[in-house]
């Protein structure tokens, strides 16, 4: 049971975002425009970022909520996506997408340790200002909603399928108007 | 310098919001609501917390900026304010507040570190779920905010007395609709 009281049946942020809509409206206006917004990024390397960072964080309903996004988008299954939050490095993705991943790794530790090293192998990469940009302010995101759903004890469900079911319809949808009760 | 290229004479988090006026928007619609929008929370505490989380991640220009907003809404100087963050237990501050500043400093942590214990000690002392709730946002809203400004390498002015002008000026203005680049 979550620390504070909220809807029943609306696991993880869904619940605090029903107990406090004022905030709720510009968190899914800032991840609308975040990870699904015209962008260099896909919208499948947006939401795998986010589940990177919620998976280095250790916040369950985020990372599955987000992996199951970022697995609709990429056409991977669990396994692979697992796999790539374990070792990104050794995976079959392109350098640009690991410097960034390795920039959001730091910046899920500590703002300062990103490195201008980090930043410059995301530049001979190929990354954009908008793309170094935008990956330190997901990566920022995350940890705030991973504090907001573990912070105030929100619960999750644990079969992962649950997550794989709803992550095409959030796709589809999107944040920024969708029914919390849905 | 900053890791990508932003407006000259534009510190902190100021640079990055006139590079990126898209997410700035919400940015600065949601620290409108946590921490100006009426309230049991003054304005004063609710920028403190905000103040003591930046303070936690090192973040020099957060922890100016607000610390600067919470000093003019509380009415008392810098000092004061320091000694508030390096040890807020023993000083004469209300019991709630006491215990909203704790669970915001495990919230800066990870949000699995709030205890329920640290929840029983803020409803002993008449914290409502809102108040709670608001805490623990706040606090992982500056993660984000400390991350964002840390992680893109922007500069901050060394001087302290830029930030206690600003923060009158601030503090009238809200978060909303402020011109950048004044």
């Amino acid at each position: 049971m979550a620390y504070i009281n909220i809807p029943e049946g609306l696991p993880g942020i869904r619940g605090l975002m029903a107990f406090r809509p004022e905030t709720a409206k510009h968190l899914n206006e800032l991840a609308e425009v975040l990870l699904r917004d015209d962008h260099t990024l896909s919208r499948g390397e947006r939401e795998l970022i986010a589940t990177y960072v919620s998976y280095l964080n250790d916040c369950f309903f985020c990372q599955n909520a987000h992996g199951a996004i970022a697995q609709h988008y990429l056409q991977c299954d669990i396994k692979t996506l697992d796999k790539l939050k374990e070792d990104f490095e050794s995976k079959d993705i392109s350098e640009k997408l690991k410097a960034l991943l390795s920039i959001a790794a730091s910046v899920q530790q500590s703002g300062k340790e990103v490195t201008p090293r980090q930043i410059e192998r995301a530049r001979s990469a190929g990354a954009t200002d908008k793309e170094i940009h935008d990956t330190v302010l997901i990566a920022a995101f995350f940890c705030l909603c991973n504090r907001y759903v573990d912070g105030l004890g929100t619960s999750a469900p644990t079969d992962r399928n649950y997550y794989v079911n709803r992550g095409k319809m959030r796709a589809e949808e999107g944040y920024r108007q969708f029914d919390l009760y849905r």
